[in-house]
C-alpha cells in the first residue's frame, strides 16, 4: 500500500527522499562492479550477468569511454546508463569546443553527479537508478582518479571502491586487502574483488585497465584467464601453506 | 488494487519500474518474432495471428526495412510499432542528409532504445508496448548484425534471438540448434524456430531475408512452404531414424 | 471502483492500455458499418439509427469523401469523428499543395491511424472513440482499397470488413459469402451485410458506391429500396428451394 | 462517492465518457427551448422561467443573433452560454472580413459543434453545459435551416426540434403535430409546443421569428398573448367538439 | 469524505459545478448589499460589518466606481473583490484609450461576468468568491442601469436587487416595496432594504448615491442617519396608524 | 484524515478556502506585532522571540523599511516575508523610476496584498503565511497611515491594530486604551499593548518610531526600557490608586 | 498513511508546511557542523562521518569558499548542497562582473536564503534538505559575519551557532563557553563544541580557518590533532583541579 508511484521525488517525514532510495535498489540489483586506483595503472570490473549464450558479447560492454582519458562502468538500469553515458560524453566533447581543453575527471564527475541530482529535485521525472564507477588520468596533473556517483547525485573520490550486488562483500575485500599498487598487481586486486561475489570465474568477468600512456583497454578472455589461473594458484599455495599469512602482491 | 495507472513511470520500493514490466507484459502478447544472423544472411521471422479470412495480407506486414540495408521486426502494440518505425526511418534519412552516409545498424538500434527510455523517464507519456529485433548489414564493414531492444529501452547485440509470444521456448531451441550457418540453412533454422511456437506451419509464418548483395526480400508463401514441406520431411527422417541424433543443417 | 478516470493511457500490469478497450466500448456502441471492396466498385454502408421523425436526413449522413477519390465511414462518438474527418480533410488538401500529388489510400490512412495512436501515448488527452473504415482508388494505379483503423491506431486491409455494433455478425456474414464482386454485385453483398444486423430493412441503411470514373455517390433511398427488394426476393426463392445452396451472385 | 470530478473527460469501462454525460444534466435542467423551421420562417421559443419581478426582462433575453442571418438559442448553463455566442460571434465577423462573405448556417454550427467537442478531449477544461439550436437562411440559397448542437459537439438538422427540461414532451408533442407551415402557422406550432411543458402561459415565454426579409424579431409580450388566447380558444373550441379531430392550423 | 479540493471545476453526475456553488457559499456569507435604481438616481448600499472600533473607517469602502459613470458593490472574498475590481477598472480605461469612447455599462457587466465564467471551465484556477451589483448611467442615453453578476458568470439587469448576507429577505422586501421613484426616495428604499437585515441602523450602513450630473457621491453618516430617523419616525407613525396601509415615498 | 495537501486553493462546499485559513495559522504562531498611528508619529512593535544566546540581534530585525516613507512589520513564515518585502521595494524603486514619484501608503499596500490574494486563486502556489502591518506618511499629504494585509489578501486601515500571537489581547487592549496621541505617546500606547502579551518585558521587544521628519527610527534597548520602566512605574501608582481609573497618557 | 509525497508544499490545517519540516529532518541527519565568529578569525568546523576507508578524503571536503572572501558549510543532503553551492559561486562571480564588486555575505546569504524559500512555495519542485553555515569578512568594513540559512529560507546571523546532527548540545556547549576571541582560541572553542558530538576526537573533524589577510585555510591533520591534544590536556588538568571553575581561553 506504500504510495510510492509519485511523479515527484519529495521527502518522507523522517527525511527521506524514498525515490531516490527505491533507485538504489535497482542498483543494488544491478552487476557487481569494482574499480581500483593504483599509481600508474586504474581497473575497471564488472560482473558479466550470464550472457545468454546466443547474445553477442561484443554488444554488452559495460565499461565505456567517455574521452580518450576518461572511462565509466555503471550497476543499475542500462538503458538510464546509456542516456547518462551520451550526455556525458557530448559534454566531453563540447568542453574541448568551447574551453579547447579536455575535461578533468573531476569535471565530468560533478557534471553526472549534477544530472542525476537535478533529477531527484524536479517534477516530471524519476531518478536515474544508477551508480557509476568514474576513472581518469588528469589530463594536466597526470594524476590518476576514481570517483562513485549513486542515484542522490553525490560523488566521492576512492582508492577503490565497488557498487552493484554485493557490493558490501567486495568493498570489505578491498578494505582489507587494497594496498597501493601499480600495473599488474593494481588488475589482480581488482579481479579478487570480483571474485569474492562472481561464481565460476574470468568468463563472467569484464575488466578495462586504463593507463597514462595506452588509455582504456579492455582485457580479453585470454588474458583474464590467465590471471584468474594466477591468482588461483596463489590461493591454492596460501591455503596449503595455512596460517601463514596471505600475500597478495 | 495496485495502483499501476500513473502519469509517470516511477521506482517502487524494490527497485523496479512497474510501467516497464507491464509494457513487457504487452510485448509477452504480441506476435512470436525470431531473430537469426549468418554469415551472409540475416533472416527475420514472425507469426502472422489467424489473419481474419478477408483481411488482406499485404496490409500486416510485420517486417519492415528502415533503410536499404536495415530491417526491423516487433512484438507488442502495433500502433506503437508504427511511431517508432517512422521516426527511426526519418532518422536514417536524415542521416544520410546531414552526414551523406547511411546510418549503421548499431547507430538506428541506439537512436530506437534511446526512444524507448525516454518513454520511461519523463512524465506525461507512457513506454512503448515494444520489443523490436533490428537486422542489417554494416554499410562500411558489411558486417551482418541483428539487436533487440525492449521497453525499457535496453538493446543488446545477438547471433539468434526471439521475443513476443512464447519467445522463451523459441529461445531455448535456438540455443540448443544454433550453428553459425548461411544462405539457405540460416532461412531454415528461422523458420524451424518458429515452428516450434506456431501451429500450422507455413501459412501462418512471415519471413523476410536480408543479404548484402539483394537487401531485404520477403519470402513468399510458397517458398515458405516448401521449405517448411523440407523441415517436415527432415523431422519425420529423424523421428525414424530415433536415437540416431537429430541433424539440422 | 475501477480507477479509469486518469489523465493519461497507460498500461495495467497485465499489459493492457484500458483507455483504448473503452475506447472500444464506444465503438461497439455505433453505428453497424460495413465496407466491401469490388474490383471496380468499392461499398460503405452504415446503419441510420432510428433517425427522429423530425430530423433532417440530409444532415446525418455518415458516409464522407475525405478528397475526390477517398471516402469514409465511422462507428463510435459522432464528434469525434469530425475531428478526424477535418484533419483528414485537411491533410489531403495541405498534400496536393506541397506535393502537388493527390494522397494515396493507404497514406490517409497511415495519417489518421497515427493520429488516432498519439491520443494513446501521451498525456492530456483522451483515446477518439472512434474505428473507421477507408476506402478509395488508388490514383496512381486504380486499384480499389479497403483500409480499416481503431481507436489504439492500428489499421489493416480488408476485402471486406464491418465494425460498430454488431460487427461480429456482419464479419461473419461476410467470410462466409464473399466472393471478388463488381458493379451492382458488390453493393448488393454490402446492403446483405448490413441486413444481418439491421431491423426494418433498407429505410434505416445509408450506402455509398465509389467507382473510379464516378468517384463517390450516395445511394437514394428508392434505389436501396429496389435492392432490399431484389435481396429479400433471392432470399425467398432461396427458403423456397431449400436444401439448395443459396446463391448470393 | 462517485469519482467525477476530474481534470479530463475519459472513457468509462463501458465506453461513457461521463463528463459529458453529467454535461447533458445541466442541459436538462436548463430552460425548456424549441425551434420549428417553417418554408419561409423559423422560429424559436424558450421558456422564460419565473422571472423575479425586479429583473429587467430585456437583460434575460435567451435568443440571440450570431449575424444578421443566423440566431441561437440555448439550454444550460447561462455563463458558458455567453462565452459560446461570443466565440461564433467573433467567427462570423471574422468569416466576413477575411473569406468577404457571410457564414452558412451550417459552416457555423459545424464551428459550434467543434468548439464543444475540443472542450470534450482535452485536458484542463470541462465541457460545456449546453445544447444549443440555430437556426438561419442560407445567404447563398436563402433555404432555411434549423440545427441543433450538444455537450459532446454532435448536431444534427431538424425540421422543429426541443431542448432543456422536458424536452421529450415537447418533441413527442412536435412530431405529433408537425406540418410545413409557413408565416404565422410556424409560429403557433413553436408555441403550441412549449405550451406543453411551461405553464401560465404567454408571459414566460420568449419567442423570436426570423425571416429571410426581416431578419430575426423578438415578438413582444402583447404579440405572444394574441397568440396564446388564439391558441387557447382553438384547443377550447377543439375540446367542445371532442371526438372532432383537432385542426391546429 | 467529500472531494471538494479539485484543481478544476468540473461536473457532478446530476449536472452540478460544485466548485461554483462553494463559492456562492462563500458570497453568503459576505456582507448584504443592495441595489435600488429610480429614474435619476441608482442607489448601492452595503452592511458595514461591525468594524473594529480603530478600524479606519475610509479604508474599507465596499463601493467603489469603476468609472466616472459606473460603480459596483459585492458580496463575498475582499482579496477577489479588489483583483475583479482592478481588471474592471483597466479595462474601462483601454477601452476609452482604443475606442476614445466610455464603456456602457452593459459592455463592463459582461466583462467581468466573463472573467468569473473563465474561471469556473479552465483548469489551475479557483472561481471567484463574488457576487457583483454593477451600477450606473449609460454614456449614450442616460438610461440607469443596475446589474448583477455571480460566481457562475451569470449576469442579468433589475431594478432593484440584493446579494450577499439575507439577500433573500431583502429580495423580498424590495418585491414588496418597490415602486419606480427617484432622487430621496430611491435613496431611502434602498436604506429601508438594507435595515431589513442589518441591526443597530445607519452606523452600519454605507450608502452611494449615483446621479447622471455629480456621478457617484458617498453619503456621510450624517446624512444616512438622518433618513434613517426620517425612516423610522416614518414607520413609527405606520405602526401607529396600523392597519393603514404603509406610505413609504 | 483532511485532505489539505492539494495543489491549489479552493472552496470547501460551505465557501471557505481551507489553504487560506491554514496559512492563517501559520500567522497566529508568528511574533507578536503591534502598529499604533498618532498624529505625527507612527509606531511598529514586535515582540522578539527569546534570541538564542549566540545570535547576532542585528540580523533579526523584524521591522523593515519598504522606501524611505514607509515601513513593516509582519507576522507568520520568516522566509515568506523576505519574498514579500523584496517585491515591495522594488515596486517601491520602480515606482519612482518610472514614475518619478515615490508610491503613496496605500499604493504598496494594494500591491502587497494583491500579490498575496494571487497565490490564493492561482495553481501551482501556496498562499504566503503572512500578515503585515504597513506605516507610513503620504508623501503627498504628510497624513499618517496605518494597513494590515492578510494571506487573503484582504487588506484595511487603522488607526491601532496588532497581529500575529496574542494579537486578540492586544487589539482588546488597544480598543479600550486608544486614544489620538503623537510623539512619546503614541510610543508608549505601543509597547504597552505589546508588554500585553510579551513577557519580560523591554529586552523582548522591537521598536520602531516613524516620523515626518525623521522617517524610520529603530530604538535601541536603552530607550525602550526606559519606556517600560515609565510604563511600570505608572501601572504601580496606578495600582496603587486602586478605584481610580488608569491614566495612561 | 501521512500523504507526505505530494508535488508542492502547502500548508497543514495548523498552518505548518510539512515538506520544509521533512526536510529538517534530512537536515538533522546530517554531519554535525559549527561555526564560531571571532573578531579576526572565523571558523568553521564539520564532523567527518567515518569515512570509508578507501574513500579518498581530499574529495570530501565539506567547507567549501564560495568567493575569496566567504566560505560555506552545510549539513543535509550533499548532493544537494551542491546545488546551492554552484549556484551561489555563480552568483558571486556575476555580481563581480556586473556591479565590479565582490558581494557581502549578508547579500550571499540572502541570495542562498531565498533559493530555499522558492522551492518551499513552488509546484514541481521539493525543498533543499540543507541548513548552511556561511562565513566571511565584509568585503567593504571587514566587519567577520557568521550566518545561518535553513530549508525554510530563513536566515539569521549568530557568534557561534550549530547545525547538523546533535546540533542542540552543540548550541548548548556554545552557548555555556563563548567568549568573544581571536586568534587561535577561537579555533580551540569550535574544536570543542565539536568534541562535544564527535566521538574519537580529531581524526572525524574538518577545520577551516578564515581571517580576512588570508582568506580560507583548512587545517590540516596534525594541526587538528594537535589542537585536540591541547583541548584534552586542559580538560584532564580541569578535572584535576575539579571545583575550579574551567578556564577555556
Amino acid at each position: 500500500m506504500a504510495r510510492y508511484d509519485r511523479a515527484i521525488t519529495v521527502f518522507s517525514p523522517d527525511g527521506h527522499l524514498f525515490q531516490v532510495e527505491y533507485a538504489l535498489e535497482a542498483v543494488r540489483k544491478g552487476n557487481a562492479t569494482v574499480g581500483v586506483r593504483g599509481t600508474d595503472t586504474i581497473v575497471l570490473g564488472v560482473e558479466k550477468k550470464s550472457t545468454p549464450k546466443l547474445q553477442d558479447s561484443r554488444s554488452v560492454r559495460k565499461i565505456v569511454s567517455l574521452d580518450t582519458h576518461i572511462a565509466l562502468a555503471c550497476a543499475g538500469l542500462k538503458a538510464d546508463a546509456r542516456v547518462l553515458i551520451n550526455r556525458a560524453r557530448i559534454e566531453c566533447q563540447s568542453h574541448r569546443l568551447t574551453v579547447e581543453d579536455p575535461v578533468t575527471v573531476e569535471y565530468i564527475t560533478r557534471y553526472i553527479a549534477g544530472l542525476q541530482q537535478k533529477y531527484t529535485q524536479s517534477g516530471g521525472v524519476r531518478p536515474f537508478g544508477l551508480s557509476t564507477l568514474i576513472v581518469g588520468f588528469d589530463p594536466y596533473t597526470g594524476v590518476p582518479a576514481l570517483y562513485q556517483t549513486d542515484p542522490s547525485g553525490t560523488f566521492s573520490a576512492w582508492k577503490a571502491n565497488a557498487t552493484g550486488r554485493n557490493s558490501n562483500s567486495m568493498r570489505e575485500f578491498l578494505e582489507k586487502n587494497y594496498k597501493e599498487t601499480s600495473g599488474q598487481e593494481t588488475v589482480k586486486l581488482a579481479i579478487r574483488a570480483l571474485l569474492e561475489v562472481v561464481e565460476s570465474g574470468g568468463k563472467n568477468i569484464e575488466i578495462a585497465v586504463m593507463t597514462k600512456e595506452r588509455g582504456l583497454r579492455q582485457l580479453d578472455e585470454a588474458e583474464i584467464d590467465a590471471i584468474v589461473a594466477e591468482i588461483e594458484a596463489e590461493k591454492a599455495a596460501a591455503e596449503a601453506a595455512k596460517k601463514t599469512p596471505s600475500k597478495d602482491t
